[in-house]
């Protein structure tokens, strides 16, 4: 259980390279590889693609999003720093 | 009784490890171990679900939520500060 | 009839320990006892809960509220200042 | 007929102590007497009172209203500044 | 025909006095005496009046208009600048 | 094809004295002579007219947008350089 | 895979000149060859088109996209970076 305060970049940066699932403000889910991300949550994702209410499945390769449409973030695997120093 | 002007980070350091719930925005609910947080309110929540209007309950594992889309946070438990120097 | 510019921060600081009547932008509508606030009017309140149009109550606890989501906000009772120093 | 920039918190300082009626964001009518304001036109009323469209009328007391919800602003009666220098 | 950057708060200096039509985020329509105005749109017009889309008109006296509600404004009378320097 | 940081400001500078359309956020499309802006996109039209989605067409006369009311903005001739220095 | 921060300002450096689709938060969906943009996402999209939920297309031409209608933006082709230096 870590407590700092800039974890929330930091779990980004632990989920760099890997699938994250993004809720967007208008209600939209969005899945991809997470390319890159600032410290306003604009994203980059890769092989990205729109998840539907009724889990239709449209594809958007690679896209920014615009960090103030983000509600929430999910990384689907966060990579551990097993055998490495912070 | 505090009285303090950062009360509310206060608060939720108080609440790291513990269970909180919270409204967001677009009237979802969303309930979590906390983690982390910074002074915008983005938040860290591990072991997250969602608890629709309806009590029906969907797991969203580990999450960044976007400090503005915060309405309000309840932490279920707060530790006390008995015996320990802050 | 005081007249200062900070007079809010001054109404919120006199309300401290005090029920709170807070109105947010979602139209619900809180009450509880006003443990601390911020210039950004986030506000903690202790033995909080909501009330709903018809007058039904659900507790909520301990809750931190966003500043940005404070339409406004009514304390019941406001400490006088009669024979004390602030 | 005033020109300067500042045309508002000086219309505002003259409203002190007056009754003005504030229209806010969520379609809300509030009538109060005018206690305080700030240059965020963070409010606070005295005397408060919600008026619904079909005109009935719901007591709030001491008010604090955040600025950014206030649509507009009318104060009913405005001091002149007669025989002073400002 | 002038191009300068700063030419809205120009027209605006050249509209005090006189009628300006201004259009709301809530979608009202005010009519009023342009008395002043700051750089974020505050505006303070005498006379003001709201017009409904039936043409119903409401007088609403003097009134501070909160600039983020402001979409736009339209001067129904701009002094002309003849035979004068600016 | 430019491809400088600054080509927004560049291609209204451009488009100064032309017709512009311009979406707003409420929905609505005007169109007018483009007689200034600024870095907030703020503008100035001369002989602005709304049109609705059916076609008919408001005369507006000169009017002041709101910068932060704008979605987009569509010059519909644009000065081109030829034989000029910038 | 790149891992900076800055890597929208990048990507976005990279489409300049190729077919982007960007989604609004008013649900348009809009394609175009981009032009420019800046820090805030502001685009200028040359040969702009409005898809519509039919996929019905209205010609918009030459284009300013204020950066925080932008939800999301996805090149279409991307230029890669061989033999070349940035």
């Amino acid at each position: 259980m870590s407590s700092t305060v800039d974890i929330s970049l930091k779990l980004l940066s632990r989920s760099l390279g890997g699938s994250v699932l993004v809720k967007l403000r208008n209600g939209k889910l969005i899945r991809g590889l997470l390319q890159g991300y600032d410290q306003h949550m604009n994203l980059v994702l890769e092989g990205a693609e729109e998840i539907a209410p009724n889990a239709q499945v449209t594809k958007l390769g690679v896209i920014i999003v615009r960090g103030d449409n983000v509600v929430m973030l999910s990384p689907s695997v966060i990579r551990t720093e097993e055998g490495g120093q912070d």
